[in-house]
């Protein structure tokens, strides 16, 4: 069944690929929102590289800058030596970032990738403690290498490691364990001596979680989470890679919840260009590091370190763009709710997910969400789903998508919804 | 000490910085083999960014092809869709490297990191064999994630993982054992019943140590290990990230010693440019990945596509690159020669090692070797030490160094070998 | 502070010993629930060496055919060879144990203690799974060796083992989480794919937690964990070690529970006379031991065969022991009853604990716990703490206990009670 | 294939049962170094119960005390409390065995198995040391609990686990790598740092090889270990489970070694009468045991102290028990070159192996030690195989056996070794 298009990657390519069996288009450019195939067809871009792009493909004013720097051979490539790149973004992004919301910490440049900055995170968390265990949660996700997959709960990706992967303790998440207890009281419950619960190093968390389905924890949650890890000794670290860079609606997800995560992962649209770049952001406290305990050859990316102070000026020094982007938040939610109602009529557990620009509508089975998907690619738009059933369409949108593509692709989204869903109904009175 | 120049680092940055403190020094600009730093000093560069810029800083025919896709708008980042440029890389490198030396490999694009590289490699060779146990290597550096820590021998390093590395078992290097006795009689002696090593998933080997002191393996020893991985049906994985893309002479370092790795792991200059980017080539009978069974946010550098596929082709379609390559090989492995010899008046067991264009002096002892290194840098020279004891003067130019910058850097290096060494001898004069 | 009368131990026995520090006697002799010491002072034993004297010390039926075992030259150790005294043992115990209860079972003698009975269960269950996860409970105790010491939730006994101690996750036991929350549905709630916990090869569980603190688990409650576990393909394991052998009221303590545990862990008083002796039950489905493949010297006890069968033939061949224990049950569940009561004036908390002959009552603190446990045996009695924060004085009389001895027993102890809380009541008032 | 006379076993008994699959015999009385079958057949015993019978079955003099003990109602069971048989034993062992050898330890009463010694042998020195890695050697055999399996190197007995055994490093054992490498030179250079093994908390050895092969450290190896373990900050563990307790020819194997080991364990034949019980001697300055930290039910049996008192007087108080056993140790050593030297004529790599009363033959194949184990059997004498690929017949005999019946044991030996041969030697012929 080898697809002439794309036989060069069935042929060479490892058949560890997956996006490419569910989205099969070869892509050619990329700009804002919209990508271009070879054949040049466009498509509505709803997934933004998981969360990679959250200003497009190609942002205009990140590329001029880009551009200039290699135009003038600026460094490239320089490990952890000193640059002028690095020392610009830094400025930056404490003056920009940091400072105007309160936030002391230091900066450390990990590996250029998510799970190499939570390898590092727990690492620290494992020295300033002296202890092992480390408490993730429920229906997490961070990281594929062996550190980060050990907190990762989904248990496909934790028997691709072949070796037993142990130091973590997973613990239920807000909600997990339905409306009716407080998932908080167990933990405190298990963590007590009887518990068998080792004193943990780290609560590592996601505050809304991409993989596992859009749950999101309330800020009097996290904070009575900082609370216990503080009473254990542990500190909080969050895992903003996803949720952070203003997808959640605000730069950093957990930002008006009143808490002071002791490490904060952030890596995806840090760049803001799709650059592999990732950064710690510690409290200094803890900053026990000894030089080159934690290395990496690619942990000093220049002309990510460009783009990311050219994405820190650009949006996030005036309100401005926030403002637009809350906007544009309240019409997606708005849109997705009332499709979500639609839905419910044929799929009663159909709901509204997520928060900001990282939302969506779980659809009740991996079946229908994994249809409107393709529906929806086949009429132009890229959507894809996530949870730990597939049962949630999930939308991530740059944060910059113009108004009107937006309209178009929740346009393009709902008839997918009515295409699936109808052709669900239609089944269920035949066999009636 | 707060040095007013790097006081941002200081302050801002955390103390997990190395390089920076060896070389303090903040660069500005980058071009070939000569790095510049803000007030405008130039340094030749005999670091190549620990061997990720074996074609120099900014490469002309490389930036060409990066800024011409840039300004079209070609798509950066994408994961694991299928790209165009992805597939012309792909391409490329089945024609002009793999098919012309009869290999026959399909290739994973990991996370863009090295460590990724491997942890992918040793998950695949655990999947293959059903089984947890890989052997490593005395002075292997594999990467600073815990799968890959776990193969790498630096006790530091390893202690700072806070939790226990298992699933890895060491064992000698050729030659670590000393010259009278082969390292492979006790390996295949180790893992007869009753010496207590568990069957081995793999064994994961560099053929020239990079952080381990530049130790290499020779062709037949290599051969018989991998005659002693098929007996015993483990893997023969080869991480040729450092050595690997020109760096020995060859495209892979173990291009002449008739062997046939089952996973070979490549990054550093494999972009040719700097970027982010690794690759595995998977022998296709154990390509049994289950779709997104390992994956990554930044597994598909459509940049480093675009410039790993121009790398191929201006450098390794014709036999002239690596015609002039061996004369360089073979000038500065004279110099160094002499150097050593020159040495052994003062140090007796000073030698040369390693091979290629990652070779170096081994001075007897860390003092000696970092004393050197800062001469040599306050006289406008780049060059790292490395080994377990740091005890070795490690050179990595650019394969593409002019000759006239190669013997300017060489001449700088002397002089800081005979101001270190003069030194010594002085010392010694007077306490005798 | 040496103690002239223990000189010997305290200079030549290490450290570790721990008994003889909260009961500093020599003994001598014992006979029954007396205890002599070398000074002929008399105990009246409540403790039987932690459950493993449910008959009484030297009970003189076990001690006639011991003897004359013995004084015939029988066979006294013998591995697993076959010998008469094995098989005599196997027969009574199947037709007077488990043939009635309608139990199908094979018996394996594991080394001859309680914890080497665990490491057995624990292989098999993994073995037979294939998996390496085993769900332990809140204030579980197992044993102190590695592979049962992971399924112990005591944090300092865990510390000791100077490894991390893996493959094991810790779940609420019955009302852990208080009364309002069943652990079950936690339980079942945390099994699901994105739980995070490892699908288990077993559960591994007390029906009367012996360190733990004496909370039992209800009939209903087990039941529902039977069929939790063979949803999942998980073996049921129950630690009879402490809980079994007639001190929950009947041989088994979960014989009116209407389960059918996979594998049974027996020990303690198995021998009935206190001599080393382990053997785990196993559902004949399940066994599927390779020959040798858990072994140990001292798996064979002939004596304690001898005494088994006797203790067998003994009291549990007609019904009229257990008719005379439960009424002894109930005379000292109504006299705790009571001193629980009385004990709620002064503690609030205070209240009755256990089932059988394996109870007590929480008095609220260790420091109280102690004081009685002190009290009484300076007037005479032995009898221990437990709970994880040492708060519950425990009670394990013989299952002989004459029914005066055990009211002389319950005189004193109720005495230590009064004169314990009347001097807190004291204290009390002094600072009111 | 049922055996009607051992039905009740096959039924009723696991699978994991293994010598009576060799022995098939029901034994019922023995005495000496003669064991009698129900049906009357006697055996003479060259296996004593694996190393647990050193002075024969029901020795005589031990018998008259135990049995004393037990009508005078001595208290049999007691945990770690004060006992008078305790104290006894203590003072004797220290009067009688250490203080004449010069030897400053105390005592530790663990759990009665062997495994349970070494567990906590390991456990203490990894809580001295604060390190984890323990260095144990090829084929060696320390038990079958999770953390003395993790230090055994037999590969099913490894599997039998189900869990990954971390923790331990293999090393070789002297003359493992042949005559012509020094193992401890290895070790040494393993050690070194990029060696990649982690810091040692303990070396554990068997100074004889009991499961292993009967291969035997030298003095001067032995010492040259000891000195490692002092440079490295390791402890030095004797495994003298199957090799003390005069096994040797010595009351300890390594008595005249010219060793001090830092943890010494004991068990097997320590109690002299085949009674489970296990005694490690630690050196006092690393007795930092918290009370309590390691414990077991059955750690203290007095009916084991009284007998290894017993012992201890009866056989080592006077020079004249060793002076007789290095008699009979000359006498099988002779008779056992010789017939290794026969057996050289057909198995040219037949040799003598093992040292005392501890000692065998490797003749060459699994195939050819079993068939003689089974012709002696036949013949009226039990003796085993051992060695990873079970080629040792090894001899065990009582060091109380009387000269005539041990020449009548090689009598039979020797007639199974010519059945064997001769038939092997017949075989070959017809095939030539």
């Amino acid at each position: 069944m080898l697809d002439q298009k794309f036989s060069i990657f069935e042929f060479y390519e490892s058949k560890v690929r997956s996006y490419c069996r569910d989205f099969p288009v070869k892509i050619h450019r990329a700009k804002g929102s919209v990508i271009h195939s070879v054949e040049n067809y466009s498509y509505i871009d709803f997934f933004s590289g998981a969360g990679a792009l959250n200003y497009g493909h190609n942002c205009e004013p990140l590329k001029k800058k880009l551009m200039a720097y290699l135009d003038d051979d600026g460094v490239t490539h320089s490990l952890d030596f000193y640059t002028e790149a690095k020392e610009d973004f830094i400025k930056t992004f404490q003056e920009k970032i940091l400072i105007p919301r309160n936030m002391r910490y230091k900066v450390q440049f990990t590996g250029p990738t998510g799970t190499n900055a939570v390898e590092a995170a727990l690492k620290l968390a494992r020295k300033v403690t002296k202890r092992t265990n480390v408490i993730a949660f429920s229906n997490a996700f961070h990281g594929m290498s062996l550190g980060s997959l050990a907190a990762t709960s989904n248990p496909k990706k934790r028997q691709g490691a072949g070796v037993s992967l142990g130091g973590v303790t997973f613990m239920p998440y807000e909600r997990y364990l339905g409306e009716h207890y407080d998932s908080l009281d167990f933990i405190d419950q298990m963590l007590k001596p009887g518990g068998g619960i080792e004193a943990p190093a780290a609560f590592l968390i996601e505050t809304i979680q991409g993989e596992g389905g859009l749950r999101c924890v309330s800020a009097n949650w996290l904070q009575r989470l900082q609370a216990l890890a503080r009473e254990h000794g542990a500190l909080l670290i969050i895992d903003d890679i996803q949720s952070g860079c203003g997808r959640s609606g605000r730069f950093f997800s957990f930002e008006e919840m009143d808490v002071a995560p002791d490490i904060i992962c952030l890596s995806k649209s840090l760049s803001g260009y799709g650059l592999p770049f990732s950064m710690n952001l510690i409290n200094p406290d803890f900053d026990i590091w000894e030089p080159g305990e934690h290395n990496g050859t690619f942990r000093g990316n220049n002309l990510a370190f460009v783009t990311a102070k050219a994405a820190v000026e650009e949006f996030w020094s005036e309100p401005v763009f926030e403002q637009a982007l809350h906007q544009k938040i309240g019409y997606l939610h708005v849109r997705l709710e009332a499709l979500a109602e639609r839905t419910r009529l044929l799929v009663p557990e159909a709901h509204f997910l997520g928060r900001g620009f990282m939302c969506g509508i779980s659809v009740g089975s991996e079946d229908i969400a994994s249809k409107i998907s393709q529906a929806a690619f086949s009429a132009g738009l890229i959507v894809e789903t996530c949870g730990v059933h597939g049962q949630v369409v999930k939308l991530l949108p740059a944060l910059t998508i113009e108004l009107d593509i937006l309209a178009q692709g929740l346009d393009i989204l709902e008839t997918a919804f009515d295409q699936v869903l109808g052709f669900y109904s239609y089944c269920e009175e035949k066999t009636a």
